[in-house]
């Protein structure tokens, strides 16, 4: 069955026109191009002279950071016009090791858009992370010739890359193509960093840094993120000249800004308020990125190519009206009746007692102090019952061994305690409240639920569960994003600020300065290493 | 050992920028590009300024059309900037099949720049061809591993392609990049062509048919070849937005035009003289090129890219003045003393007697007639003594079989005879002249020399020996092009046109209209089929 899409106003990323164009389509694949009304097939339509563009490639993102399963994230995507996605599954490595990476790669298949994967190459992100798995380069070398592998992900370890560690040198060995992390890093350690063939760099902040890395040979992913929004401040480094070296990528999006502010086509539109020409950000967003990734079969509208394309609304901003898949519209790709069993041990807590809970009031501790909007952390001398601070627990959920217990100040908490099995990187168990009942009750619902979200006021508990790892949920999009929704009405009910999860989940993480709390005690990230809680 | 260069004005592919910085080179990688005299080493080489660009890379081109080994192709290309070539050897698989694949490979690897491969993938160009190899897709899966093979080369048999030959889909299906060859092809049989991925064309000759290939997602190398000079025609399809995708190459030059015209540096200067702006034409000869081809480690100067490097000359006109291979300059690479053996067995002929020679004079024959500077060739009707005839002689060396006796027309030869062992594609003996005697003594003199290109006239014999496959010399270049003057000192004797070696090597050619002669007689490329000499 040929299908031919007459009238279409097609940009070629390979020529950067937009000319009125006729293609056909047969089973799935790009068959001709043509002048329009020139070629025949069995089946004909009339695209009315609309814009139409291939299929957006988003080139790096954390499909956990969504809450959703692969499929529903695909779902969600290819409607804002993702037909492709290279996503790095870190988040459920750090939790469940290969049987994680696993679990992804099964979903993925089961996605209405094509989902390639980079293999996690900083399982444990440092050895003070208390997580659920290492990978080892054996590990990800049983995956090198999976073809929805495309390479290693982002080399976080940089300090390991520079000192040659022997690990991380074989992990690099084993793929042509390495994505690169390496925040603010220029001069010599850059070029030594980017020497070692690490093919891409998300991380950039400034223009400056951006263009050093693309003189180093790098390719650039200009990131739209949760937090991290980068693409204002570079998108004065892509001109003519630089273009083919620059792609987007939205990292670590989740769900509510996913469906209601976009994917890769809010980088687009958020490139073109930046005042990149419209050309340039689409040639980005396609072929670009398939360059980048070698992916040869995508990125035009052109012979042999998949049928990936968008068709755009007619309005001044950038917008996805209508997406082919394949060259089936997105909104006629059943939704797929497979539940991708996710078959990792549940979730095995030595859970802590009040009187575990009980600290001296008269000492100065070092207390957490949240900076509103950063991930940095302030280290802040105050007593246990200062005003405003109230108690943090990491909570080990893999080993049934450690917990700890910290102070921690920002949050705005009147009454109630929060639990989250969301807390960079390793993802064990973490709470804060302003009672030890409240908060032992909120990290006993997460742990029962093998994961989730909790608010907890005296007895009400609003859990959103996240079985999967205890960061995924099988929900579909929208009746995650209600039960999101009932998850902020209650913590809005405890006083907390609203961004209370998201800050909660990088209190573990302790590549970023400078006191974070882990399974194994507080972390001072500046000196990297444990220290008491009180002084 | 850290080599320095500071001072260098140098151009940076990846933003197109021209900036004086300092690099470092270790063991002939670059380790490190920085501000100019940031960097320190154990040497330091203060390039004064100079324009310093990344080693250009030449996309496609035949080794055996410089009658040169690898090793000395390299040995020339070098000096001319070519760091890197891309070599198809079609020209000696036809005559030697994979042992002559292999006598390529082995002596590249003595070339002092790198010389990758291309698998030739229409041996024999077609089934009339009488010539010393068939090469099948077993054949050339043998070679997928090897790390200098980076594909399937020019796939000429487009006919094979659309008609969805099982052989040339199997062919195609080894390797991810191959090489198109599809001269003034359009339209849909272009979309069907290039739907089956063939990467690259090099046969456009004018604009509108390389734009429509682009169209397709083709990447376009633009050839400034022997004969066929295309870059004039085709610099403006290079703009902003296609260069990413264009190169250039040389397909099959003769010796003499690389010594004295230059190699990618040529079709720079060609590109730039017919209006291209510099920075497009070195993108498409540096960084363009190693894209396409997947060669992740060079097309730029930046760290963990090959220290492959020209310095440009103060000239108005772009000139190559001195190159660097892995860090280390070209004159001072020692020319390689291994001879890489050619172990394939001797000409075998039977050779034509004078009795076999003689024709009915008075009967209307189908003369082949020369047009100057073409390859087409014209079928006259005339007779064996008309004004101008002359005997044209198709041998067959790899059998002890037939011969076929033609006439041809527009040699203008006075004088003697000629032969060579150079006739495309399967190179058996051809030759022409004046005389039954004189012919075969041209014919016996190549095939005792196994191979080459002969003058004679009456006893006198000029014979340039090629005995490599009888299309190449150990012979450095200096010396063969010494030789290639004796002989053309000698050919001029005979009254004979320039270029009659040129039009010589392309008579027995069945794939270009109209007449052609093998050793299995006359051939009607139109009607595809073998004609009687005589009406």
């Amino acid at each position: 069955m040929i299908h031919v899409f007459d009238n279409a106003f097609l940009f070629n990323p390979c020529t950067g026109e937009w000319l009125l164009t006729s293609f056909s389509v047969e089973n799935g694949i790009v068959a001709a191009i043509g002048a329009n009304h020139s070629l025949t097939g069995d089946q004909i339509t009339d695209l009315g002279g609309s814009r139409v563009i291939p299929g957006l490639i988003d080139t790096h993102l954390h499909i956990e950071s969504t809450f959703l399963v692969p499929q529903e994230f695909g779902r969600v995507a290819l409607a804002h016009g993702v037909t492709t996605a290279i996503a790095d599954p870190h988040e459920i490595a750090n939790v469940a090791g290969t049987a994680g990476i696993d679990f992804m790669l099964q979903d993925a298949l089961c996605a209405p858009n094509d989902i390639f994967f980079m293999l996690p190459s900083c399982v444990p992100a440092t050895a003070e992370d208390v997580g659920g798995a290492v990978l080892t380069a054996a590990d990800l070398a049983k995956y090198s010739d999976n073809p929805r592998v495309l390479g290693l992900g982002e080399m976080m370890n940089f300090p390991g890359v520079l000192a040659d560690d022997p690990e991380v040198l074989t992990k690099l060995s084993l793929f042509s193509h390495v994505d690169g992390h390496a925040p603010g890093l220029i001069g010599t350690d850059l070029c030594r960093y980017a020497a070692h063939g690490i093919k891409t760099d998300h991380e950039c902040t400034s223009a400056e840094e951006a263009r050093e890395k693309l003189r180093c040979g790098m390719y650039i992913l200009l990131r739209e993120g949760e937090a991290a929004r980068d693409v204002d401040a570079l998108s004065s480094i892509v001109d003519a000249s630089t273009v083919s070296r620059c792609c987007f990528c939205t990292d670590d999006r989740h769900v509510d800004t996913l469906v209601r502010e976009g994917s890769i086509d809010h980088c687009i539109r958020t490139a073109i308020a930046a005042g990149m020409p419209e050309n340039l950000a689409l040639r980005m967003a396609t072929l670009s990125a398939a360059e980048c990734f070698g992916l040869t079969d995508r990125g035009v509208i052109a012979p042999g190519r998949v049928a990936d394309f968008c068709i755009l609304a007619d309005t001044e901003i950038f917008t996805i009206q209508k997406v082919y898949k394949n060259g089936i519209p997105a909104d006629e790709i059943p939704v797929s009746a497979k539940q991708t069993p996710y078959q990792v041990p549940p979730f095995s807590c030595r859970f802590p007692t009040q009187t575990d809970l009980s600290l001296p009031e008269n000492s100065i501790a070092r207390v957490i102090g949240i900076i509103p909007g950063e991930l940095v952390t302030e280290n802040i001398p105050a007593r246990p019952d200062a005003d405003g601070v109230q108690k943090l627990l990491s909570v080990d959920r893999y080993h049934a061994g450690g917990f700890a217990i910290g102070l921690v100040k920002g949050f705005g908490m009147q009454t109630g305690a929060v639990a989250s099995s969301i807390a960079h990187d390793a993802h064990n168990i973490i709470a804060t409240g302003k009672t030890d009942e409240e908060i032992l009750t909120a990290i006993r619902a997460v742990a029962d639920a093998g994961g989730g979200l909790a608010v907890v006021t005296g007895k009400e508990i609003t859990l959103l569960s996240l079985p999967i790892g205890g960061l995924m949920t099988y929900e579909p999009a929208d009746s995650l994003l209600r039960g999101l929704d009932t998850l902020s009405a209650h913590l809005k009910r405890t006083g907390a600020c609203r961004q209370t999860f998201g800050h909660l989940s990088f209190l573990s993480l302790t590549v970023i300065p400078h006191l974070k709390l882990t399974p194994r005690g507080l972390f001072d990230v500046d000196a990297f290493e444990t220290v008491p809680l009180f002084h």
